[in-house]
This record gives structure tokens, sequence and C-alpha cells, in this order.
């Protein structure tokens, strides 16, 4: 008898978490419970075959549960994950909340699955979506030379601010098509004032026919929190407290997927043709390097997808033990919902 | 007495070439010519109020002619620059044809101004639009600092590709909105047949709602041709032959300006606040790095200007003498036509 709970099963990666519970061919669990806000209880949803009614987060609905993901904002996986716990569950959570937090592990299965057994508060984290879309990649490699500095640039997908975000991108697209703007300073911002959108965007700037370098809230030294949950992430689950990284986080016209342009040293020496090979051999890999055939990662190609993508593998020409690469991940699969899950059948399993 | 003529006068470039000649309060020249293929031959253009025939390129059509500045095809510019020389004109060249050539300066005027005097072979060289977005902030830097590492990731406009490239983006762009995709892999590029789009895009992959990690011709070792342009260029324009250089070029759905993600590491100590008056001090940079009042650079805000504009810039925390700022640069102005004709100006005027 075991019983999983989704907490914010009604919310885009919620939705996800059920798409990739459906998908699996068999599971675990002899109970699924859908949890959200009260405002949403009632529902029913579909999960395998079978109608769920949705029950309003209460420290009873947590009764009987065994583990519990949370895809709630930071605050309320602040004040319900510890609830859950106290009422016998292992909370698998992917909000900021506890990600830094020296007591909770931070796991990426195929990185430090181990790490997700010792968890004195009973809870375990999700990293952010930025730094799970690269890890898969940075792992393998990490095993076999040793990463050692970390530079990096991100290309944002919308939906890192939920259906918010990508309800904003898609009216943005409508605003500015056909149009022929995107040639005349201000000319984007004024078709999505005239479509009349709000001048109160989630993404501070326009996003159609536009990229915007700053994600997330501003920390000290000009760094965003976006920026830094990528650094002291990293740094964690790979267990490399001294990694230096820098990292510079900007959103893209693009639905959903992030994509990352990778610089990343070693101790050891790397080579193409290794680091290919051990990507290949990941089964949360997907290889995608042929750049004469024009095979290598976009996006618009990975949505959807579970495996990270990886391509454009170059040895740096002017840096030893370097390579350079571009890393393409669903942000609501790998980097949200799936890694999750897979957290919990790791529990479940071991 | 002294004339300038325009080779290409018809293009994308061209174009704003004339523009910018238009803008000005006051021009050196006695004479315009517009030179362009016999196709468009017998055009009228309007340049600072008086109409001027296009004439067709040939031997002949550079008598007289002091400066001419060439915006065509690399072929083009290696069989007809060489002429306009023989015929006593200095040629200020846009194309990759000599940029690396060792008896042609390759020129940034406020970066080496003083190199457009030595050129054995009568030829001026204008860099790649990606390495000018951001020569005049890295000069400006490396001045103070003295420059040792570079990595950049770039986020590329379809106007790199041309004309073709912006009206194939925008003809995307309008063949996607109010589809709602972009959540499915693949519905991108469904989209975008079903408007009937050809197949072969100049971007070798769907650019709206989406970023393609490839720009360029592919080189050796996995490179692409504009990732080397980047490095080499970068080395010749600061005259550090050993600068050391990891790029990643990326192609994104915007219709013109480019911005690039910089990770650079001086020789000296820095901090952030002297290089915001280093950049401030700079007639050629607008320095917007307020991130609180949500103020930092965005192609949008920069498209159809003259500067470059800088911003996000902070202090490594984990690289000593690093910075990493976000810069942008319209790449058809400063990224083309408007440092072409620059190098014009400092010819004529030293």
């Amino acid at each position: 008898m075991t019983t999983l709970a989704i907490v914010g099963a009604t919310g885009a990666v919620g939705s996800v978490m059920i798409d990739i519970i459906d998908a699996r061919e068999t599971v675990p669990w002899t109970e699924i419970r859908l949890i959200a806000s009260p405002r949403s209880a009632g529902r029913r949803l579909r999960v395998r075959g079978e109608e769920i009614e949705v029950v309003a987060l209460s420290p009873e609905a947590f009764d009987g549960v065994d583990i519990a993901m949370f895809d709630v904002p930071d605050a309320v996986s602040a004040e319900w994950a510890p609830v859950a716990v106290s009422r016998g569950a292992i909370a698998v959570d992917n909000s900021g909340a506890f990600r830094m937090d020296p007591e909770v592990p931070l796991v990426v299965p195929e990185v430090n699955a181990d790490q997700a057994h010792e968890r004195p508060k009973g809870i375990v984290s999700n990293p952010n979506c930025t730094t799970l879309s690269m890890m898969a990649a940075l792992g393998a490699l990490h095993r076999a030379y040793g990463l050692r500095e970390l530079v990096v640039a991100s290309y944002q997908a919308a939906s890192g601010a939920g259906q918010e975000g990508i309800d904003r991108l898609q009216q943005e697209i409508a605003a500015v098509a056909g149009k022929g703007v995107g040639n005349r300073r201000g000319d984007v911002a004024e078709a999505i004032a005239s479509a009349g959108l709000s001048e109160d965007s989630p993404f501070n700037a326009p996003l159609a026919l536009n990229v915007v370098p700053f994600a997330g809230s501003l920390r000290d030294g000009g760094w965003t929190s976006e920026e830094l949950k990528v650094r002291n992430e990293s740094r964690k689950i790979l267990g490399l407290p001294d990694l230096k990284v820098s990292a510079t986080c900007v959103r893209v016209p693009v639905v959903t997927t992030h994509s990352i342009a990778v610089h990343a040293t070693f101790d050891g020496e790397v080579d193409v043709a290794t680091a290919q090979q051990l990507f290949a051999a990941q089964p949360s890999i997907v290889l995608l390097d042929e750049p004469e055939a024009k095979r290598f990662p976009t996006p618009a190609d990975v949505v959807g997808e579970d495996p990270t993508y990886v391509g454009r593998i170059r040895q740096a020409l002017d840096f030893p033990n370097t390579l350079d690469f571009f890393v393409c991940g669903d942000n609501l699969r790998k980097g949200a919902a799936l890694n999750t899950y897979e957290i919990a059948e790791e529990l479940v399993r071991n």
C-alpha cells in the first residue's frame, strides 16, 4: 500500500505530473491523491483512467500519504511541506523554499540519487528548472573529468513564469504578427499596447520579437535570483561547494523548453568524441550533434520530451580542459514535473 | 573635392548607409556616388535631398572616387575592392573577404582608429556585426584593465541574414500567431509548413517561438564561421593575438539588434562602479544598468539606435578580475553601415 499525493494538481506543472503518471507503463502507487487550493477542490481529474476528486489542502489531506509531491509557490511549500511530513509523508518539493537548506537534499536522480535517502527534515527538494536543464549533461561529464568552472548563458522559455507567462507570450505574438514591427525603437511595445495588452507583464519588457536579460528577482551585486540559483544549486547537486560559476539568465520568446550555452572547464583532459560517448550512454540524454546535417537541439524539437538534448559540442580552442556545448530541456518536464516524479520513484524503489 | 561611393547602395545595409548620411548635420563629401549591380542600375535614390541615379558596378564607376564603401557579398568585394583601389579609391569593406588579411586593418574607430591609416592594400575592413556589437564596450574595458579572456553567448537577430532573414521571421511569426503552438514537439514547424512557407529557411530550423544554435557555416571542430569570426576579429581589433575566446552564436526571433552575454576576464582588478563610469564616458555607449527600476538593454529598445547599450554589469562571484554583462547593438547600424561610415569619416578627417 503506497499512496502518492500531488499538491498543486491543477496547476501547469501538476497537469504535466498527471501526464507523466498516465504515460508510465506501471506505477507503484495503490492510491493517487490530488490536492489543491480550496478554490480547485471538488474538480474531478482523470488519472490512469480513473476519475479522482481534487481535495482541499489541509493537514488531514496528508493522512495515509507516503510521498507528497509539491508544486506550489514557495510560501505554500514552506508552510505545508512540514505539515505533510508531520502526518507521515515524505515531501518532494519543487519550490525554492528548501533547496539551499543544508538539511534538505537537492536531487537529480541520475546525478545524486543516493542523497534522496538522507533527509533529516523528511523533505527532498527538486532543483530550479534552469539548473535542471543542464544537470544531467554536467553530471555525466563531471563523473568523468571533474568539473571546475562553469560559465553559462540561458535562453529561457515563457512557461518558466507559469501559465501566465505562456498566455502573455502568445498574446504578444498575436499582437505583433503581420505588423512588420521590430525595425524601429519601441514599435514592438507600441504594437503590444495597441492590442490592449496590460503594461504589467510578467517579463518586465516585451517578450515577442525581443529577449529580456532579467529573470527572477534582483539580488546583491546586480545578480538575479535565477542566476544565483544556477550557481548555488549546481554546487549543491554536484557536491562541489567551491565550483566557480557565472550565469547570465535571459528570457526568450519560446513557449516551453529552456536552452543553455555551456562553457565548462574540468580538472582532467576532455575531448569531444569521449564527451559524445558519455552523453549517448545516458538514458536521460539525447545526443544530437551533427551540425553538417543541420542536426542540433532547438527548443521546438525538444518540447514535450523527457530527455535533455545536447549538441554543438566543441573543444574550446583557447581554454585547456574545456568544452563548449548547447543543451535544451523541457522546463515543465525534466525541469519540473518529471524530475520531481523521478525522485518519488527513487524513494519508493529504494 | 571628395567623392564617396556606396557600393551595394540598394541593399539592406546600403539603405541604412543612406539614412545615416541623411541624418548627419554636415558631410565632407562633394559628390556621393551610388553603385550597385547592373540589375539595380538606373534606379534613382534620394540622398540629402538630391536625387542620384544608381550606376552599374564597373571599373570606370570608381574613377574620381576617394572612398568607396562596399556592402556586397564576399566574392564581389574580393573582386571589386582591388579594382576600386587601382582606380585611386580607398576601399572600406563590410564583407568577410579581407578581414583576416594581415595587410588589411580591421577597424572600430573608437578602439583602433589609428590602424585605418596603415593600409598596404588600400583596403580597410569593417568587422562582423556580432563582434562589432560588443567591441566598443570591450575596448573601453581593455584600455583600463587589459583583456585576457572572453566567454560569450550571442542572441542574434534575423536581419543578420539580410532582408531574406527579416522576411522569413515575419512570415513565420504570422504563421504561428494565434495557433497556440509551442507546447508540443514539432508543432511550430507544422504551423509554418501549413502556412505554405518553404522548408528552405535561411535559419536551418524554425525561428519563430524557437532559438537556433547555429549561424554561418560549419568549420573544423564543430565551430561555426560566426563563432570563429568573434574570436579572430576580437583578437585582431584589440591587438591581442593570444586573447582566449570561446563563443556560442545563437539566432533568436528578433528582427534587428544583436545581444551578447559577455563574461570577460582582465589582467587588472575590476569593479562594477568603475566599469559603469568607463561605459558612461564613451560617446558610442549608452549605460542602462538599473535593474531595480527594470532598466536594462533589450533589442526592442535599441533597434535603430547608433550607440551600443550596456547593462546587467556584475562582478563575477567566483572568477577574479572578471565582469559579466549584457550588451545590445543594432547589427545594421553600428554592426554594419554606421561603423563603415565612421571609418570613411576617419579616413577623410585625418
